[in-house]
């Protein structure tokens, strides 16, 4: 299947970009390396040492023979965007490309502005590209389970029959997402089901949980094919910057109480749950949408889990409550259903000791790396303005949040 | 009260300006004239001959003694919009200011994109400058009874209880938008809600129905103070459409089966309803909804009104059915509840005879203004690039829709 990975040069874009190509699909990944630039903005770096895209493709091809093609471009460009697809020609399209962190929109106005344009606008011209270019083309798209928020409820799989004055109608799962960030990605859902609907295109909306880990085999064949991990707290997801904490002594930041529940998964089976898609196709006019996690956990479960394969490698590793950064509740009921892309054949990979001991030895490995002053959070919910630019030139003292 | 319009030079928000002006509130007026621009695009005017802002404004400080404070500029420019609320004060901002037409939105996607950038953006800089220059204002904003389309459930202002797998919840009543610019009002509604939950402002979502009529007791003073009536398919709504066709003895178009129905109020309402919600502010933190109309009807029904009001004035009116540009349901359960204004003391002005007499001589006094081009849609939610440059250059035939 030729199959287009758009943002495949990120940390969920380049595990799937090769797990497709290993699996015998014509793969092609377009990005536009924003995300490399916000590195530079925010002073930060991956822990493990990422290289440039035309070095990781050329690696890919020598232990493979495998070719992956390229093609460097912004899609909130929609000449470019279309150009592409006329060319290239894919059965499915993996939209990774959009700004994916939620402290990263929470910094200011021009950051959270960027990033709903950026997202809303990529997606919409990538619509419009389907349906002028590409009608038959499946989408998948990466939405996020931060678009639920934390209801009451179950969480179902993106729709809910609601009885309402002896009616009923099976109608889109209501959200009620925690940053601007998500709300980009509760617009683009919105957006989609419509274009569906008035076009007949072919849509799976898979909405991710927290990724963790790195290491994929693909990834594992070379140092030149490492893939991201991010530990900072604008990019970093919680269990890589758990891992990082431990690996330098530095006491593990649990926000608030700690109660905070979210979906899981490995980033093996993300790359999984994408082929599984592409393997499935939506009918045209068919909007699907698949909750894509594995486990559900409170971050303070985490931290203890964190803790205790710390201990058995002889690492001392404290939990430390900070004020949350954000706003959002710190104790909730959770139960987010997640059985659609078992059903289609996903065999998970649980969290388990030993995927904490090998993530907490890259954490090891590459130590000499890591900027602890990077890890406390320096980007609060409750400020319209919060000057990250200032802290991280002065090297001063790192303000509490909430201050 | 010090009250802010954005968007006063508009339809509803010249209106809801004269009004509050009226009431002894002080009023100021921002607006970038944008929607003069666009007629300009269409090739299209509004029935009525609308003044210059600065030409509207002095007859109706020379009639009433009253001056109405202007600022012009785009609220997309955060600098402007923040030092206009550091300058003005206001108590309350009521924001029309958006790109409120869903075929516009719907002609190609550099409208989509216009329409959604531009309403989002505009209201993310208004939640931002507000939380940083006036965290107390309460922000009344526009929003559409289209946000919810037509579930096949009772529809709730705002909010819906959902029992599920024997648990509650108070969650967001699940949306339906049916065309980018309704998309874009879901956006800012998502965006809004947030707002007020991370930085306690105070807002009031008004999800308002189809607005008919032109002439309020402030327009009437003086006809440089006269208001907008548009009759066009993009801009024009169906029932001064309607009125504008009947003049000209040109057939009443209806979309498909015409059992489409919406909620629809007089512009008198609009105006007044607007001034319960800046006299009874949300609380801080508190994104209330209230759905703002007074009446259901479905397109045929108001159809058969208008040939009927016609008749009596001894004109022959005939309705067509046309093919509805539109993808939407052409019969379908419809009721929506809208009681919270009505609480708070709106008594409703009901489409009567004589409004449709009223509203039938303005379309027969400036009958030569009528362009019957302008009638018939000629964007087609079906298709990606409705080119209707070419069209109305050419002069030519008007192709039905779906073509």
């Amino acid at each position: 299947m030729r199959i287009a990975v758009l943002g495949g040069d990120g940390y969920c874009g380049w595990a799937t970009a090769l797990y497709l190509s290993k699996r015998g699909h014509e793969v092609a990944i377009v990005d536009n390396f924003v995300r490399r630039q916000w590195d530079f903005e925010l002073g930060v770096q991956t822990l493990t040492p990422v290289q440039p895209l035309p070095e990781r493709l050329r690696t890919w091809r020598e232990h493979t023979g495998k070719t992956i093609d390229s093609a460097v471009g912004d899609i909130t460009d929609y000449d470019f965007l279309a150009s592409f697809l006329r060319d290239f020609e894919p059965g499915a399209v993996i939209h990774f490309a959009e700004q994916r962190s939620a402290p990263y929109s929470m910094i200011d106005r021009k950051h959270a502005v960027l990033t709903q344009v950026n997202n809303v606008v990529g997606t919409l011209n990538l619509l419009f590209a389907l349906r002028e270019v590409r009608p038959d083309c499946h989408l998948i798209k990466l939405g996020t389970m931060g678009e639920y928020g934390t209801p009451n409820i179950d969480i179902e799989e993106g729709y809910i029959e609601i009885e309402h004055n002896g009616r009923k109608d099976l109608l889109p799962f209501p959200k009620q997402p925690g940053s601007f960030y998500h709300l980009s990605k509760v617009h683009d859902s919105h957006n989609i089901l419509f274009a569906c609907r008035i076009w007949k295109l072919r849509a799976t909306d898979l909405n991710q949980g927290v990724v963790y880990g790195t290491v994929t085999e693909e990834t594992a064949l070379d140092q030149a094919l490492i893939n991201r991990f991010d530990y900072d707290e604008v990019f970093g997801t919680v269990l890589n910057r758990y891992c990082a904490q431990a690996a330098v002594g530095h006491p593990l930041t649990v926000y608030g109480k700690g109660g905070q529940t979210r979906g899981f998964l490995d980033i093996r089976d993300t790359v999984r749950c994408i082929e599984i898609a592409c393997m499935n196709p939506a009918a045209p006019g068919e909007c699907r949408v698949y909750n894509q996690f594995t486990e559900q956990f409170s971050v303070l479960e985490l931290a203890h889990m964190v803790k205790a394969a710390g201990k058995k490698m002889g690492l001392r590793v404290e939990i430390e409550h900070v004020p949350d950064p954000r706003v959002e509740a710190e104790a909730h009921y959770y139960n987010a259903k997640h059985s659609k892309l078992v059903d289609l054949g996903l065999q998970p990979h649980l969290l388990s000791d030993a995927l904490l001991d090998s993530l907490m030895n890259i954490a090891i490995e590459y130590r000499s790396r890591i900027d602890s002053s990077l890890f406390l959070p320096r980007v609060n919910w409750r400020n319209a303005t919060n000057d990250r630019r200032q802290i991280a030139a002065a090297g001063a003292a790192v303000p509490q949040p909430g201050s």
